[in-house]
Formats: structure tokens, sequence, C-alpha cells
């Protein structure tokens, strides 16, 4: 039995993870941390886990997280890489799903997150975990770095074109929609219902911190430059995005026989039939990506790809659960097996 | 293992049982009947079972559904009626999560469903399907009559009342809500999303098909004559039914003792703490009835109960996988232990 | 030109004040303030009014409130109290849509607002706002107290029948739901859409501050006390209230009928024929209560009233430009003649 | 006073332009056809029209349409085309809200709509309703042909870019979403609350109807030919349209004057500030197009384009009493002053 800790138990991801390992059989949730909520039940907060969960949030110095075998830090971009390498000196694998330790690149990473990175020297030693890619350098690994939401859907769906060198990796375009759980459980007047129900708009049209996480993933990929233009969106439901991807070919391919020989053997990318197109509920409360693809004009060089996934699952802690079972050696799947809710 | 079949698979109970019933690992799902879908796949139409489910629907005659352990009927009310009676004579185990076995006098239910009932020989033997009142009887019974959703979180709510005879059974009132997937999955324009959503109407104000259901296990529990009126509405939400109850005490009893007293052994009856308000969303998916009480003025005679169930679940697939398991003296809550999904 | 401000324009009534004056041709806005906002354009906060509204918030000291002809508070409560005075000593006509003159027992308000009240002398020269009940005392008023948007929907359900003395007061029961923007404009955690959408849950069901307000009413029209049960919930839908009313007769009316000629010539109440159910939808963005009866028995004593309007509306903004109309010897449907917004 | 006729009262477009045309003090509506829904109540169907409009439903044949100075068609697609020559010969104008008239070319239209087109001789004739494009030639006109929604959207995004020279217009991308209200109101059940709630997806990525007709403006525009990848998608709303559109510029221009010289002097196209990020909200039951302009890198050749309008108003029934004034000589924005509902 795996004994984890989980930092910064009072948001989505936080949760969430309650929620996956409460019927994970590897796994022993033993403390969950909380600044602000110490003290207080866990099932106070989320009444989903009454009966389920007997924990309360401690403070996170308390928590005795170098005693668990693994740590999931759901916090605030900029918190975890300060409590880290204490962590790993300890022995403890960490999976860490806000963005401290996703780009490799510190200068970088301080020029989007506005604020020196706490500990550069580990950046090279966190594995990017997305499985799809890095599984090998994910066995064993002590520390992850979770990919984000949108790049998941995103480089999932770009990945099998530009692996192939079959598309032009200057012009990609990638428009993305979010769930407002994307957003995180904040106190934000524009967040409330009253506000963006029965609404869409776009955020960071001029540039979202996602944007260098999917380059670098693609250009690992395209072993070059990438150019993408990418636009978030938020839509009135709870969890759930959905990416529209759009390429030009450089050469003609069989796109939707690509994507099926590239997925083949994956438990969580399920590639759908020509002529589809994956609805967000399909996954909802599931850890897969669902993707379809479409060349509009047969002969033409256009190809549109469209990926869903739950941004709390596959885009968040279904995908750390994953992580943490592929670092400790399990069944990859265990205890993610729960059947998407529909309607 | 316990081979079952569904009949009518198409609608939300279907896809419900379906979901349910893929991470139960004492049943196994061999048929599937719809006439319209006969020939398709079941994951075509619910995207959500793709990799999970195998099975092509079936015509209902072509199903052998007579060799089967158990059979859900997941059907429009009316249907089962028709075929029950067969079943039964060949051994198999029928659960009815349609209304024809809830009442158990023929001419009532006749006056409600606006036909005659086409087996009222078997309604004696039915049992109705709600464990916290008729396990007992449900052990090894072999025809169950599925509780509606509305009487599912009525009952429930109001039983420790009656029960402790401390109300007055002439004067209850039920004013409950219901998320849109308790309409059904039909071609309706008044059900589409741009009529729906932003949206609340109550409906059968006059006079709604649960209320003789409602007054029947009341009435037992009374053991007398109990009037009820009961408004249901419509809400824009899919899931989860909010049923607001208010009573009148006729003796001052302490009834959050009687309520955590009464359900203290129930797996799927959670009574909240004292102020408690439940929310639909913390019985997603899951099957399970949260209740609280509240009495506004505490040397009055009022009182007020609030239970939240997920209308496809405990309203529901839930219910009926539950019984399923009581009367194939399964653990109750084999295949139930899901974590409701929040948010 | 009767020339307005409004105190605190950031939040919900306010601006839905501002759109509805922009279309009043007897009413120019000329201030409207705001601590937080002041020096921002009203038209960047709110952008449904650009090319409409060319103002700036203003700070509420700087705002020559004096000089206008009539001014609303569109504060939260509490605010309106100290400022009143100085206003009315100044021949400004107030209509106030927050709590502060409500109530006419100073002791009442001070319960259950939680603080005394800064100028209970005044609150026997407020009238209450509903033009419904109080149009004769409106004419020439300088101080009004713009009912609730609970209080509007379940006193105009209730009063033709407690006008007329024809059901049991004793025993009025009111369980009523509310669109999310009736919990204003607020930094909560627990009205962001991820906590919301997909969610009902009853709040305050141990006591809600629009109990006394609703007694006071229909206590008033009853000549003697009303005891009323009233449970508010919120459900997942921007605008809108829909109240569901229980009474018990207690001599045979005719229920359609007194509604009818109570609401004759009242243009802004619309009692619907027979067998209706009003939806909220059907009051978006319009000044109209609609109302339906149903007696689910014709023979028994129960009684089922539904009302609904747009709690920003005939709810607050609304109601309040109806009785600026009044108090200022205009029209009064003037600027209130827009039509629902359905879908 | 403009007397119209509306032939399909009982869609969405339909009972929008009741709504719009109730406040319209230049035009009175005389007949509403439905073939189904004849002899029923107008009112009786929407209940938002309760007191404001008296009409019955008539049967196309008894409506008397040749008498009428104006006839909007709210119908199905290849309905108008065979009843409009008749019309026009009778000296009645008309403004087509379906696609019937918006391609010049027949043998186009006959391959997107699955049907040859009844009177192509009339396609000449027919002027495409963007009073922003084509405003000179409305006037005046006979026969109006109203653009689509993403069409109106779609275009009025790009316009500026491409009359300007300013990109490369073989490499056009537009990805849209749309609320439920754009599917019409139709018996379907991938349209329920239950479906479509909580859920994203695309639909005709592979090729959608209104591809032609923006590539038919956007070719007029440029002089030659485009090339446009178009992805439409459904979102959880009732209202709204919100088109994220980029483009290469293939010379360095100002982009945000550009936007703003353009539409300077349009009544109902608003340039918001750099920046911005325009909500669908913003333009709910408004006749309105807001845009903004984006460069993410201001030294790349990329630009995003984010332009929302209200599908039924800007993109349907309110263009149409657009366009109505226009071809009558009436002021442009004559009953078409309402402010968007917000929130």
């Amino acid at each position: 039995m795996i004994r984890v800790g989980i930092v910064g138990g009072t948001g989505y991801t936080g949760v969430e993870l309650l929620r996956l390992l409460a019927t994970h059989d590897g796994v022993e949730v033993v403390a969950v941390t909380s600044r602000n909520a110490a003290g207080r039940r866990v099932d106070a907060e989320f009444p989903n886990l009454r009966g389920v969960c007997d924990l309360e949030f401690v403070a996170p110095d308390a928590a005795g997280l170098e005693r668990c075998d693994a740590v999931f830090f759901a916090t605030p971009n900029g918190t975890a890489m300060h409590q880290v390498p204490a962590l790993l000196d300890a022995g403890v694998r960490v999976v860490d799903v806000s963005a401290d330790f996703r780009l490799r690149d510190a200068a970088l990473w301080a020029r989007w997150y506005g604020q020196e990175h706490a500990c550069p020297e580990r950046l090279a030693e966190a594995v990017y975990g997305l499985p799809e890619v890095n599984r090998a350098a994910l066995r064993g690994a002590r520390l992850v770095g979770n990919p984000g939401c949108y790049p998941t859907a995103i480089q999932l769906g770009f990945l099998p074109l530009v692996e192939a060198g079959a598309v032009d990796t200057g012009r990609l375009v990638a428009s993305a929609v979010s769930g407002a759980s994307g957003a995180g459980r904040k106190e934000r007047v524009d967040l409330i219902l009253a506000e963006q129900a029965d609404n869409t708009r776009a955020y960071a049209a001029g540039g979202h911190r996602h944007l260098p996480e999917i380059r670098q993933g693609l250009e690992a990929a395209a072993g070059g430059p990438v150019d993408l233009a990418f636009v978030p969106h938020l839509v009135p439901q709870v969890r759930g995005i959905h990416a529209t991807l759009f390429a030009e070919l450089t050469r003609d391919i069989d796109v939707q026989a690509a994507f099926e020989a590239r997925y083949r053997d994956e438990p969580f990318v399920d590639v759908m039939p020509p002529g589809s197109h994956p609805q967000t509920r399909s996954v909802r409360g599931a850890n897969i990506c669902r993707i379809a693809v479409h060349r509009p004009d047969p002969q033409g060089r256009r190809v549109v790809v469209l990926a869903v996934i739950d941004n709390l699952v596959k885009g968040a802690a279904g995908q750390a659960v994953q992580n943490l079972n592929v670092l400790c050696g399990m069944e990859e799947t265990r205890g993610l097996n729960a059947v998407a809710l529909l309607p």
C-alpha cells in the first residue's frame, strides 16, 4: 500500500484526487494539507466525500509529508518548488500537479509565471508526466511535472501529426474551450454563475501560460521549432476541455490510420471512428482523451483534430494518479477504470 | 457471476445500468435490448461506454432473456407488464425500473397510467424495492417494482417522522425539483436546452403519477390515511432531485435524533449534521440519499426535511442494482461504492 | 425629465437599473456611485452598456446626489439608512432597493439584519413599494422601501387568497427557488459556476431575512397573524424566481376567478389560464409576475399557487422604476414595456 | 406603418421577430403563419408574448400575405423559394431569414442544401443582407437573403483584414461556438438539456453549410479566392455565437486602427479597446456585433479576431429588422435600441 499525502487539498485537483484515490486499492491517503482549512474535516468542505474520507485538513508543517511514499502537490503555481527539494531529499516521490516542474527552462518559466524559480537545479530531474510520451522515463522517476489541462489535450491531438513530420509546424492553430472548473475554486466575481452561465468568452488571447508548455512538448516531438497560435475560452460548463486543432499537411498521409497506430496500445487515448465528433461529456469523470480526425477536403492540405478530456481527470488528478501508478510500478490503469458519467 | 439482461437500453436508466454494472464484479451483462437500435453498437449510442461495453443492441425477441439470471426493465411504463410473467415463469428474477409493479392496486394503477394493467395477478408478488423499508421481503424475491425517483427521495425524507407517528399525516407538503434527465431521453421540444436552460417550471401541479406511489408507501408506514400535496418542478440541470418537505409535529420529538436512529445502519442514507443543506451535486453519480432536518422555530410545530438523490442512481439504476444485490444474496453495496462527482 | 442618481452601481440591481433606464424617455441618469470603481467607466464594468451609457462611477460624496430629483439605492443592506435622511431633507425622493426601509418595526429589523437601524424615525414615512397593494400611498411619497425578490413573488401569489379571508393563515407554506443573480455580484466561492452549475440546494431553511417582510405584508392583508414556512433554494440559472405556494382553503371559493378579479387592472401581474405552469423564462428581463392557480383535488381544501418573476426586474430594479413612475406621476408602465427574452 | 407578415412563426426566429417588432413603432405584424399551429394563439406557444401579441397562427394560404407590405420568412431551408416569387410579383418586399437566397450560385446551393433551387432566376435580384457591406444595394431592394448566424460574425470579423488586402486569404481559420438556440426549436434527442448541458461538441467538422456563404462574402471582399477552415461547435448556452478567427498578416498594419476605421460609422458593430475579450452575454438580446483584435506577438504575422453576436438577433431576427428598416427607408436603428441583458 502506497502512503500518499496531498498538499493543497481544498481546490478542485485536491478533491478530485481524493475522489479517485478513495477507490484505488493500492493507495492510502494519509494526509491532506491546507493552511486555511486546518482542523476542519475534509468532508465538511466536500460533502461528496462523506462516509468515504475520515481525514481532517492539517497544516503543511504538521502533516509528516516526509514520511509518505509519495506526495501530490495540488497547490497554486509557485508553491511546490519551495517544498519539493526537501521531500525529494527525504526519499519521497513527488507528482506536482501545478506548473512548477513542467518547463525545463527556468528563465522561460520565470517569464511566464512572473517570479524566479526556486529550485532551477531540480528541473532537469523532473519528468514531464505525459505517459503517452514519457512512459519509460517515468518508471522509477522521483519527480513528475504533471501536464496542464490544455497541454494534455492539445499535445495528444497534435502528436501523431508532428511526430510523423507530416504537418507544417510553423502553422499550427489551437482553439480550445474549458469548463469553469479549469479556472479553479477561487473567490472571483468573473467566475460566479450569474456572470459565466449562458456565456462564452476567450481569455488570454494575447498569450496563455500553457503556450510554452505545449510548444516545449511539440518541439521535442518535431525535433525543431514550432509556431502555434493558441486561444483558450471559458464556456458555461463545469468540466471538460474541447480542443479544436488545425494543421496543414506537408505530405499526403492517412491521418486516421496514423492516429490509430500511434495510440493503439494506449489505455487512456481513444481514437474514434472517422467522422466522429467527441463530446466532453463522454469523458466526464474519466481518465481518457477521445480524439477524432477530419479532413474537410480529402484532397486538401487541411487537417482538423478534435480532442476532449475532463480537465480535472486526464487534465489533472487522473493523470497524476496514472503517473503515480507508473512511478511506483503499479498497473498503469489501477484505480482509473470508472466510466464517464453520461448524461 | 450473475448473468443479467437489460430491456430497453437506449434510455437513461439503461445507460446508467451499463455504467454501474461495468465495474460490478459480480454481474455480467449479456444482453441489452432495443427495438429501434437493434444491430447498433451500444457504445455508438453512448460514447462513454467505448472500451467498456462490447455489446450490440438486440431485438427483445432475440435476446434470450429467459436464459438470464435476472432482467432489468428500463422501458417506458406499460411495457414490462406484458413481458414479465413469461420471464418469471422461466425462473428469471426481474427488477422493473418502470412503474408497472410499484402500485399494489391495479385499479389505482389503471387510473393514473391510463390503461388496464396486463397482469394484475402478479402485483401481490411484486416487492416494492425500497430496501430501507422492505429489505427482508426483497431477500429471495423474484419480482421487484423499483421505486420512482421522487418517491424515493420523498419517502426517505418523511419516513422517520411518519413511522414515529410524530406528524400530522393529513398535512404533508412536498415541493421537489428534478434535473432534466428525470424526464427521460425523449424527442420533446420542451426538453431541448434552448427551452429549458435558465428556466424553472412546475409541472403536473394538478396531480403527478408519483403521488399514489408515495402515498401508498407513507400509508403503510403510518398505518392509516395520508394526505400529501406534491408539486414537481424541472430545473436546468442534468441530474439530481431535491425534495423540500414540510410537516407539522403532533408531539415534540428530537427530529435530528429520530433521523439518525432510523438510518444509522443504512449504507445509502446519509443524515447530515444539524443546520446542513444537502446539495444535489453531493450525490451526483452516487447511490445515496442525503438528508437534513430543520425546525425553523425550535418551539414551533413546523419541521422541514431536505432530501437529495441522483434521480438516475438512488432514484433509478443504482437502487435497481442495490435491489439486485439483495435479491441475489450479494453484499448490498457491491458495485455501488463510487464517490459522487463534485464538482 | 427626472434626474436620477444610482448609489451602488456595480451590483446587479445597479446594472439592471441602467439597462432599464437607458430606454426610459422620462428619466436621465446623472450619477452612478461606487466607492471601489470610482473613476472607472461604467461600460468597462458592464460591456452591455457600451454605446449606451457614457458615465463614470463617482465616489458617493462627489456625486451631487442632493441635486437629483430621485435617488435609487442599490447598496448592500445597512448602507442606505445612513444616507437617506440627508437626501430626504434635501428634497430628493428615494427608492431604496435594499432592505433598509422594508420593515416598519425597527427592532424586528435589527434582529434579522444584525445591527441597529440608523434612522428608525424614518420607517413610518417609508412606503412599502408593492404598487399592487400600496399604489395610492406611493403617489407623492418621498421614501420607498422596494420589496425583496422573494417577498414580491410570494405576496403577489398569496394576496388574493389572504385578502379574501379564504385560507388558513396559520398554515401557509412557500417553497421558492431563485437564480444565482439573486445572491448578488459577490466574490463568493459557493457562487462560482463550478460549484453551482448542475446543482440545487436550499439555504437558510432555518429562517431567511425575507420571512418577516413577507409576514408583515400578509398580516396587513389578513388583518391578523400569519404563520408561514418559507424555504428558499438556489438553482443553476441566472435570473428568475419560481415560488410554489401551498394553502388550505377555509371555504370553497373559485380561486381562478378570485385571482383574475384581484389583478384584472394590474399592468404587471398576469393571471394565466387554468392548468398553466408559468416558466421563469417567460418573464426574463420583463417587469411582470405571472401566476397560475391549481386545486389538485377540486373538492379538496388544498390550493397551490405558482408565481414567477425575474428577480432583477419585478423583484428589484424594474419594480423600483415602476415605483419611481408612480412617485413622480408618470405613467406607471413607462420604460417598462420590453418583452421577456425567450428563448 | 409597415404591415408585415411572418411565415413560419413557431421557431426561434419567429418568436424573436415578434419580440423585436412588439416595440417597433413603425411596423405592425398582421399575420403569423404556421401549418401545425394554425388556430392556436401565438402567446399560448410563447408565453413571453402574453399581453403583447393578440394574434393566432394562421395557415399560410389563409394569411393574406400578398396584402402585406413586407414578409419575413422564418421557415426551414427550402420553403421560402417556393413562395417568394408570387409575393414579389404581388409587390411585397421579402426578407428571407432562411438560407434560400443567400448564395448567388444555384448549383452551389443545390450541392450544399441537397435539392434543386426552385427559383434560380431570382437569385440575381436577391441582395445579401449584411448592411455593413451592402447598405446601398439594400435601399429599395425587394428581396433580401438574410445572412446566417456564423456568416455574420465571421464575415464582420474578417472583413477589415480582407478588404485591406492585409492577410493571406488562403490560410484563414474560423473556430466558432454557438448556443443551442442556433440549432432551432426542434424535436431532437441530441438537443435536449440532459444531452447538451455541461457538454461541448464540434459538429460538421467535415464541412458546414455556412462555409460557402462565408466564402462568397469574403471572396467578394478579397476580389479573389479564399480558403477557409471552419469548425462550428455547440456549447451549453441558449444564445450567443463566439467566433475565434485566425489569420496571417501579409504586411504589417495597425489592425486595431483598421477595425476602428472600418466600423466607425456602423451602429451595430462595436470595436472594443485593445486587449478586450468580448463575451456573448454582452450582446444577449441586442442587435450588435462586438469585436476585439489581438496580435499575440506584436512582431509576428499572426492576428486573432474575436467576434460575438446573439445568433437570434444580429445573427437572424434583429438583422432582418435592420434590413427591413433599410429597405423601407426607415431609420436603420429603429426598434433595435434595446440593451443586452446582462447578467
